[in-house]
């Protein structure tokens, strides 16, 4: 189900303060008890808070109330997003195959000025360690996906719309930009980057007991 | 949220014979309207019933109600695992590079006699590639992670279970297998796979509107 801005509110509140009584609440939502009365009784039925008599209200652990699709498409790139690894076009394929395995990720991110120009996976390390050229001399940015050939997030998408671009373009990854206009073009700030990983893990947290 | 045995029934008619009055459903429930009343204001409440006055409950199909953990627990590995690609443990090390660039997957499962023996990623072939082997020469049984230090699944366990164990060994991908005996000892039969492109997958369903 969804939740009214109230009610959200008094989850939160009840969550930090329990237990609260439905007069500590009112008054800290600078509101009438009988003004909460219908929201609490909800909340009550439902299973999401429990009234102690004498106490007040207190959280339910118990409570299998579920997430919502909705709940699950407001879940925000910028709050699961981690930490990318970026290397320099320059950088030789053996040096970033280094940082792949020193960082062990799938994915390195390529930058020049801080600006993401490109992407190598592993993948394009398999192929280009499998050919004949110098891994110790070739650099990243002849093998790398070039800008604008990439799939971009930003902090404010959902992690719904970036796995659903995972699925699409058969990707293991996404980078987190956000965007700037520098010397008159539109550049592109490496944020983080979201990953099958980064949803694996919301998975076994909306498996959890809650 | 966890429906009762009634409210599930209420449910179920409503979805069956919308719109209904509540002096129907309490027909068909064989109870009187004042029993009736609690649970259809909390349906109503929740978004699962509409109630349009002069005509009856109708179910809601914009209703956003939500999974709850245990749904998510009760995702089966035999309902979204897909299909392994295997190679034999005598096959290239170019081979098998080949086999995974066309079957486009990260992972290779090793059998012998329809017997897992082993997994190769693409970390395994990169490290391969790099050093100085003839990657035409050298079986995958040379470079592969060799039973038992492979982390399994079957095809009753959860999802669940298998995103904690992709999660805490940081693998992409895991086998499912059957264990059977063969010639007095313990044997696993590839089944399938289940890997975080599995479970993206599902995270998408999950957000999807219903």
């Amino acid at each position: 189900m969804e939740f009214s801005p109230r009610q959200e509110e008094i989850i939160k509140l009840v969550k930090e303060n329990a237990p609260i009584t439905s007069e500590a609440l009112a008054a800290k939502l600078g509101l009438t008890r009988s003004a909460l009365r219908a929201d609490l009784s909800i909340l009550t039925m439902i299973g999401i808070l429990e009234a102690r008599p004498k106490v007040g209200y207190i959280y339910s652990k118990n409570s299998s109330i579920g997430f919502s699709s909705d709940y699950i498409r407001s879940i925000k790139v910028k709050d699961v997003m981690s930490k990318p690894i970026v290397v320099q076009e320059e950088t030789t394929v053996y040096n970033a195959i280094l940082d792949l395995f020193l960082s062990d990720v799938g994915t390195l991110f390529v930058v020049n000025n801080d600006n993401l120009v490109g992407i190598v996976s592993r993948k394009d390390f398999i192929k280009t360690a499998m050919g004949t050229a110098d891994i110790h001399k070739v650099p990243v940015g002849i093998i790398m996906s070039r800008m604008p050939n990439i799939v971009l997030v930003e902090e404010e998408d959902s992690v719904y719309d970036a796995a659903k671009k995972i699925i699409e373009h058969e990707v293991d990854c996404l980078p987190v930009v956000g965007k700037e206009i520098e010397d008159g073009r539109e550049v592109f700030k490496i944020k983080g980057k979201v990953s099958k990983t980064s949803i694996t893990n919301i998975f076994v947290k909306l498996g959890e007991d809650r």
